[in-house]
């Protein structure tokens, strides 16, 4: 019996969709899973591509079943039973073989773990784009040792998701650089979300729309510049009727968002690295107070809902694509602009191009505009996105609507804190002279911590004594 | 000879200048220094207060010149030098002996250096208020065993500011309790700072104020709702003439925020409890931005500033000190928030009033509104701030401002961040039917994530599928 070019363990839903997407492509792979059971009833409903398929009892017959120099992809829950999955397996293989994570991992873990493996081969992978994505084209961003990536690379990007011809499969750097990348993708997607739920807001208690109008708005954006996976099914939802009760979707969904913690993670790090990216701050912040159901009902007892309804011609629609294209931009710009800061830091070669370029298919933030953000970084990668030449003239032509919709959701209570964190940001990357002197006055007056001046020289003081 | 009531070692500026309050308040006290040469000058240049003070040339010394039980403070840099002192040092005490480490700690490493030391005693203090506040009366916030702080209470009671009669000197709770609420407090001041900054670029950008004028307005706030150290500074330092130049000090000082990473460790944590801070997140991002001075010069270049300035009545100063009030509010609600989801999280039972009251004299966030928050705090520690009705009425009558401020500094290209983000909450939290659901509707789209019905039951999903 021949030998499977690869194997994984793991047998949830996101590892039993790579494996039949592995399989579909026309690579054998042999699979294990901890509950026996979970691995037969697998290849029993695997149809077509069982043959292509084989199930083992044990991690030593998964072992035996694969081809030297053999590579074992695992798709166990993150954390600790990475590890401890890592510590049964590594001693049933040879020096040579391959282990790869593709799991949620922390990039911080993953960077111990490709130490702890020494000389031993260690890949630890992001998979973004859901169990559809898993199964039929996921977005897969690699980390670790290169020579290890490209051992696999022709499998990996056979099953990732195509953009035209390009797979969506790309190498990003050492240790957990897949891992990291892959946290800023999910922290954009937040920001993303948001940025919607706002537009959404405004139309849906400021212009007073319902959901079929708000669909149709969704909709039209998703042919122009917006054009994302976001805003299409954005527009899907808001379209979608309750089979239950005849309602809109929409209006039956309770307004708390769940977090996996993906966003507030790339938080943390950002803070670490020094990364400004207070679009996705604003998005984890919002899905918090979303959850506070009961003090948000307190609330507008107490304090009303007025002046919610805007007069008729207070907003166009087009004025809102404006703003949504403004804040996009903005939003992305703070995330690339995390991937160098930790490209640096991390002493990695984050490659911000293909990172774009990956993101164009198979996963949740696939978007139109990647493909310009990719030819931008490709020009220069170190520059802020705000101020390459395409975005800039995007920016130009679009940063009036933002402060409409700024301003004007701040006159009708409407809170849009993505949106606005992006026209703060926008505002202060445009002006050259700061206020940042009054808080470097304070703390010379309260702390002694000294100040440059404008004509030379760091450390000085202030005549506070006085 | 007789023996000193407390013992301290680290006669740095903060060291030396505690080491002299408590001289001052009528305790001997032993000191110590890892350079004797420092120890013997510190002793020489003490004054009147020599006899008081007892220099020692070994820890050994130290020790035996401290009446048992002896309480020992440490005024050592943060992180890896405590724990060292901590090690040389516990050897040379008894069992009943309490070593106190007052100087800057992360919360973690207290909690960690409490548990380490099992029955031995050991506190953790935040000491707020810089050198001036050290040498003449700091905020003290206490954490560790009751018992411990019971011992030396007199002493740090003694030599704290005083609100009143009533002294800033206070026990929070277990382990890294008082060093927890000094990282909040820490945060709070960057986001009061920023908004003060924000308020400072509103009348020198929108509006074409002088720096006389701009002082005059702090001045006149200090007077009103506002009256704060940090208002009163703020006058301060617009009111400063350059003695180098003559030009206003402002205008010398660079636009370039320094941090030491307290602000952001407070972000960090507050992600860590899911607790909503946007004001200090967006202070962090503002300081973070300060300092990229070539590229938002680059920007202003690429961009311009139009239209920065506002027409003559486009805003009035009333209006931006009733935007500074309700600003200040929301910020306050979060840092209280923050505190109150740490006690649940870890199990103390951070007494919120007095945290209030604690920061009325010696801290650098000192204010008026204190007062009213600690009374409002003392009815219902768990209601948030917001809702209190002396602050409800504050919010009712000023939220209007805010909205024409945020609104304005938007249309004129001003970033004001913080304020925007205070209004976002502000208009988040009286929101009873907000957007999240869109965010829910899009997360079960693309993952299956379920979500919760209004008309009750979780985990439902949308009909997609079609």
């Amino acid at each position: 019996m021949s030998k499977a070019e690869i194997g994984l363990i793991g047998l949830g839903t996101m590892g039993a969709a790579l494996a039949l997407n592995i399989a579909d492509n026309g690579f054998d792979i042999a699979v294990w899973n901890r509950t026996t059971a979970v691995t037969h009833d697998f290849h029993a409903s695997a149809g077509d591509l069982a043959p292509r398929i084989t199930p083992t009892d044990t991690l030593e017959e998964l072992v035996q079943s694969i081809a030297k120099p053999r590579a074992i992809i695992l798709m166990v829950p993150a954390g600790q039973p990475v590890d401890d999955q890592i510590a049964a397996l590594r001693p049933l293989l040879d020096d040579d073989d391959l282990i790869i994570d593709a799991g949620n991992a922390n990039f911080h873990d993953t960077n111990r773990r490709a130490r702890e493996a020494g000389d031993l081969p260690f890949l630890g992978i992001g998979v973004s784009g859901g169990e559809e994505g898993a199964r039929f084209g996921p977005s897969i961003m690699g980390g670790g040792k290169r020579e290890y990536w490209d051992r696999v690379a022709h499998i990996l990007t056979a099953i990732s998701a195509k953009h035209g011809d390009t797979p969506c499969a790309t190498w990003m750097g050492e240790e957990g650089a897949g891992h990291f990348v892959k946290a800023v993708h999910n922290g954009i997607e937040y920001a993303d979300m948001q940025m919607i739920a706002e537009v959404y807001g405004i139309m849906r208690d400021g212009m007073g729309m319902d959901n079929a109008a708000i669909a149709d708005t969704f909709a039209k954006w998703d042919k122009g510049v917006l054009q994302s996976y976001l805003i299409e099914i954005s527009g899907k939802v808001a379209a979608a009727t309750d089979p239950k009760t005849g309602a809109p979707m929409l209006d039956v969904i309770v307004d708390a968002a769940g977090q996996k913690g993906t966003g507030r993670w790339t938080v943390i790090e950002a803070q670490h690295l020094a990364a400004p990216i207070p679009a996705i701050e604003a998005a984890v912040v919002a899905r918090n107070l979303s959850s506070q159901r009961e003090a948000r009902a307190a609330g507008e007892t107490l304090f009303g809902t007025a002046p919610h309804h805007m007069p008729h011609d207070t907003l166009t629609l087009d004025a809102l694509e404006q703003a949504m294209i403004t804040g996009k931009i903005l939003c992305y710009a703070q995330g690339f602009g995390m991937i160098a800061k930790a490209s640096q830091e991390f002493g990695w070669s984050l490659p911000l191009p293909d990172i774009a370029k990956v993101w164009r298919a198979g996963c949740i933030i696939r978007s139109a505009m990647l493909d310009d953000m990719a030819a931008a970084l490709g020009e220069d990668a170190a520059r802020n996105l705000m101020f390459a030449p395409k975005f800039a003239e995007l920016l130009k032509s679009n940063h009036a609507a933002l402060r409409q919709v700024v301003a004007q959701s701040a006159l009708h209570g409407i809170a849009a804190p993505a949106l606005g964190s992006g026209l703060s940001y926008f505002d202060t990357m445009r002006t050259a002279r700061g206020t940042a002197n009054m808080i470097q006055g304070q703390r010379d007056f309260f702390g002694a911590h000294g100040f440059a001046r404008t004509d030379g020289g760091e450390g000085h003081h202030g005549p506070w004594g006085s």
